[in-house]
């Protein structure tokens, strides 16, 4: 089976107009096949506030009410989605821009919360992904980049988690190719001391996983990544790789950045 | 060869989602092969006020400078687009979303103003329509869904009339298909009488359009538009049909509508 590298980035990356030029400058240039999924950035939030639309946050999570998912489905779908393939497009990389509703990549369901008298509005959770028609566009050579819009399938747009996406898209296309799930971030990867570069893991398998925690070695906000990672592993995704996006070449060669690996 | 329908709309229905939703519920009941261009419409301009953006118009056309082309990235190729792709999937049409970046679906170029100080800013010219992607995309039974946002392969997005693409697209397909180009608007089709509706004329030649010319029967603002189906017929094109958006299957049977063919 061949190799399929699926590449998460964030808003700290988006955001940044030079780093996001190396990065896709970079990506471009990775042999093989490869999917880009993207989140959101600042640009959803500041056009909100320009519109003075008020964001209401619930655990964290931003609530979709009706103008917010027109926002987002500009800003992801529409502006940061297209300026990313235009940019791809001038490195020789031909790619396609999809939110889920397009060939009905990605189907999900409007999400019930557990809490009482909390609506998430239009947020979506993933329940299939098309890797059917990934698997076509990427034997024709057409790279997919994937923004975090999906749809119902009842013509609803939803908003959905840029993370999940990846992770789901992953899971898909285990069957077909042998795929290597790389988020990409701020640090180096998964640090013994979050304030030491140096302190880099480079290794975690599952039994190396419950050591770290019992050590309480594992900083909090990555523990939600690292479980993920393994769920993702148990779905029959080959690895999951942790590290700074200036060196994604580096983390594909596996000489950079926390790789999450079975036993 | 097959026929192929493109039908393009623009900002009249995009704007009322009443007919616009009665129109995609249409289109998907189209037995065959079908591409949708879309314009625009007023929620740009509305978001270009709320967003302090001030619009500048010249020969009737809007002038892109760099914050109109974010405005219009979002709106068209994201929003509208989206929205466009989301319905037909409801109504079980296997609708993609694209721009013209999207597996450089449509390359264009700035345009180069005649006028001397106008700068029409990051307004496109068609250039390039990919016939073989597009042609590949309705094999596999999947419908484009055209925005009027294109790319230079340089990385820049362009600004590009809605008209523009329908006409470049139906003419790069003339060699695969039968093509028929059809014009979605608010009138029966060409009109004897503009405030008459019953003076439709349902067909047009050139030696027709010439006569109806020097009766001075068209009105002025029918004349770009005939031009254009001309140049549409001299490149191929099957025939060109005219008419009301709420007609489009009586227009596909030929039942209502203008439409401009060959002697």
């Amino acid at each position: 089976m061949d190799n399929l590298y699926i590449i998460k980035i964030g808003g700290n990356i988006i955001d940044d107009e030079g780093r996001l030029s190396s990065l896709l400058r970079n990506f471009a240039s990775i042999k093989g096949q490869k999917i880009l999924v993207h989140g959101g950035g600042k640009m959803a939030t500041r056009m909100a506030e320009q519109l003075n639309i008020p964001q209401q946050m619930v655990e964290g999570r931003r609530i979709t009410d009706a103008e917010t998912l027109k926002i987002v489905t500009m800003v992801y779908a529409g502006y940061i989605n297209k300026n990313i393939v235009a940019k791809l497009q001038s490195n020789n990389c031909n790619a396609i821009g999809l939110s889920g509703a397009d060939a009905d990549a990605i189907r999900s369901h409007r999400r019930i919360s557990s809490l009482e008298n909390v609506d998430y509005g239009f947020a979506g959770d993933v329940d299939n992904v098309n890797h059917n028609f990934i698997h076509y566009l990427l034997q024709q050579e057409i790279i997919p980049v994937l923004s975090p819009i999906t749809h119902d399938g009842k013509g609803q747009l939803l908003n959905t988690n840029a993370d999940t996406i990846a992770q789901e898209t992953a899971k898909s296309m285990c069957s077909m190719y042998n795929v290597v799930l790389i988020y990409l971030f701020e640090k180096e990867g998964v640090l013994k001391d979050v304030d030491d570069d140096s302190s880099l893991i480079s290794k975690i398998t599952k039994s190396d996983y419950i050591k770290l925690r019992q050590q309480h070695i594992i900083s909090v906000g990555m523990i939600p990544k690292l479980d993920n990672a393994f769920a993702a592993l148990d779905s029959g995704v080959n690895k999951v790789i942790i590290g700074k996006a200036e060196k994604i070449l580096q983390l594909i060669e596996g000489v950079a950045g926390t790789s999450i690996v079975n036993e």
